[in-house]
């Protein structure tokens, strides 16, 4: 006779875990660094193999591959290893699909350092504002952003671009453009498209270069500065706002979309993809966890499509829709004139 | 009628989601450092009253217990917060079994920096050896770890002590004795058995504050020094060697074990509590990660049992056996004269 099951004893195991978290950042940034997917791809599957290849001692080799393995990025039958699926499409150099720069950002020490004192960030409830904070004037972090994160960017920018260029003559303002694939996006989708992208000096340079590699550098244009501060002149069909909103409170965010409404030609729209969790707050577990990220500048926060929508709300705005990007990454408030 | 399923097409989640794995072990640390854990125990569950005792920003408390309840520490229902069993177990500071304190020393800059440059380290194998390493004589780190990792060895150490402590006139020497745990065991469970903790001096006064909290003080005495160089004595019937052979290559152990085995009374025995990775390497899950944690050190490693039983076998060792500890961390290899 089958006896009841017993509920399980409670166990350290994720405390432990958890503790050691950072140590699966540290050997994917580890792995990436030496191309080590790269030369698994290539068809090196033994230690040997892989060690001679990624020019590295065969012990790290060993306990790298076997860390990765237990961690779920490679697959150990016997002595050898190879790629899973997911490894193969993003972590594989020579993949299209590439996604390996952006440990060059997400674990940069400009952006992992934001949570360093972690207690006192969390007392405070933000970070206090510094010199050389996220939002400083040119800040090279948002360059190496612009680098970094542009492989990520390229299938939502092009799914945004096919719901909204259409084939009109339109304007577009990109806001806070980085890498610029959002707006470039739209002149690729729509040879009639002129944008424009506002960022600052230094990262207008990797915007323009992302221009003139996708054949519309004749009708991409910048606007250098602050959003906060620079003229965006006027008469935009379409007003892009990326991952921009997560850095500021409310009331900042109001009187940039204030600026941003007036900019807009009649029946001009904003798109605005976004970190967008739900109203619960915990999921999805991306969206909700960005907060903490968030969490380390001094206002930022993942906003909740209803905060977002009374922030448009409040700046005029007259109709607010939330759209999937799914399954992509970021969700996007589409916000009417 | 039902199309067949399609295989899931690759996603990046697993790429973003490791590269950001050192924020779990932030924010846990942080929330530890706040006694967020605590606070809900006793009552407080909204985010206004759990903000107020732990002296935090309504913001920060918010964003800290969204993201802990992503990850699994605290549970949400409408706006309030309760502890998961494992977190009601493990981090209210109340509790018998608390392991807050690992935080200190898993989280110490000493430990998680060993891996900072991990592509170097991978390259070469794991770290240069330096005057401030890991292995350096008296480094205070190992007297964080002393304190802090006290609470999780407290099971295993009493396991150990009912297998093997009996009740006869028995002479224990605990080799890298720390807290001293394991050796106070056997002194706790066995009146009549005499321990020796052998460490650096600066560790042995934790071993002996807790010597002295068991009420076997007058039973515990102490060798201050490097292992490899200061007198064992001699005719000891159990020396512990816990979680030590993980930080040397297999010849240095061999040369340790040799020694050991020379201190051994007639039919004496070793007994190892360790990190032992399945001959796979890749399971148990954590036995196989803690590689990674050795990795950065100049020599260490976490053994496999047959790497292990090698080692004791070309030290002079008749007879190895592993033993689990199961459902406890860590296992054994108990190793006879």
């Amino acid at each position: 006779m089958a006896s009841s099951p017993q509920p399980q004893a409670p166990s350290p195991e994720i405390v432990f875990d958890t503790l050691q978290a950072y140590q699966r950042s540290v050997a994917l940034r580890g792995a990436i660094d030496l191309d080590l997917f790269t030369a698994i791809a290539e068809g090196n599957h033994s230690l040997s193999a892989i060690a001679a290849r990624i020019k590295a001692s065969e012990k790290g080799t060993r306990v790298l591959c076997d860390y990765l393995t237990t961690i779920g990025f490679l697959v150990k039958k016997g002595a050898e290893y190879s790629l899973t699926p997911d490894s193969a499409a993003f972590l594989d150099r020579r993949s299209p699909a590439y996604l390996g720069s952006m440990a060059n950002f997400l674990m940069d020490p400009r952006v992992a350092g934001m949570l360093e004192n972690i207690a006192d960030v969390i007392r405070h409830g933000g970070a206090l504002p510094s010199e050389d904070g996220a939002l400083a004037r040119e800040n090279p972090m948002w360059v190496e952003f612009a680098r970094s994160m542009a492989p990520l960017m390229h299938m939502p920018a092009q799914s945004i671009a096919r719901i909204f260029a259409g084939s009109k003559p339109i304007r577009v303002l990109d806001i806070s453009a980085g890498h610029g694939l959002f707006g470039i996006a739209f002149a690729k989708q729509n040879p009639r498209a002129l944008v424009t992208g506002l960022d600052w000096a230094n990262v207008l340079e990797v915007a323009k270069e992302n221009a003139a590699q996708a054949g519309v550098a004749d009708r991409y244009s910048t606007i250098a500065g602050s959003a906060f501060e620079v003229d965006f002149g006027s008469g935009y069909d379409i007003i892009l706002v990326p991952n921009f909103l997560h850095h500021f409170d409310a009331a900042t965010n109001e009187t940039l979309l204030r600026k941003v409404h007036a900019a807009l030609a009649p029946g001009g729209f904003v798109v605005a993809p976004e970190f967008i969790p739900n109203e619960d707050r915990i999921s999805p577990a991306r969206d909700a966890m960005f907060s903490m990220q968030m969490l380390g500048t001094p206002a930022g926060d993942a906003y909740t499509y209803s905060e977002l929508e009374k922030m448009f709300r409040n700046a005029g705005f007259t109709r607010s829709e939330l759209r999937e990007l799914a399954p992509l990454p970021q969700r996007l408030v589409v916000s009417y004139q």
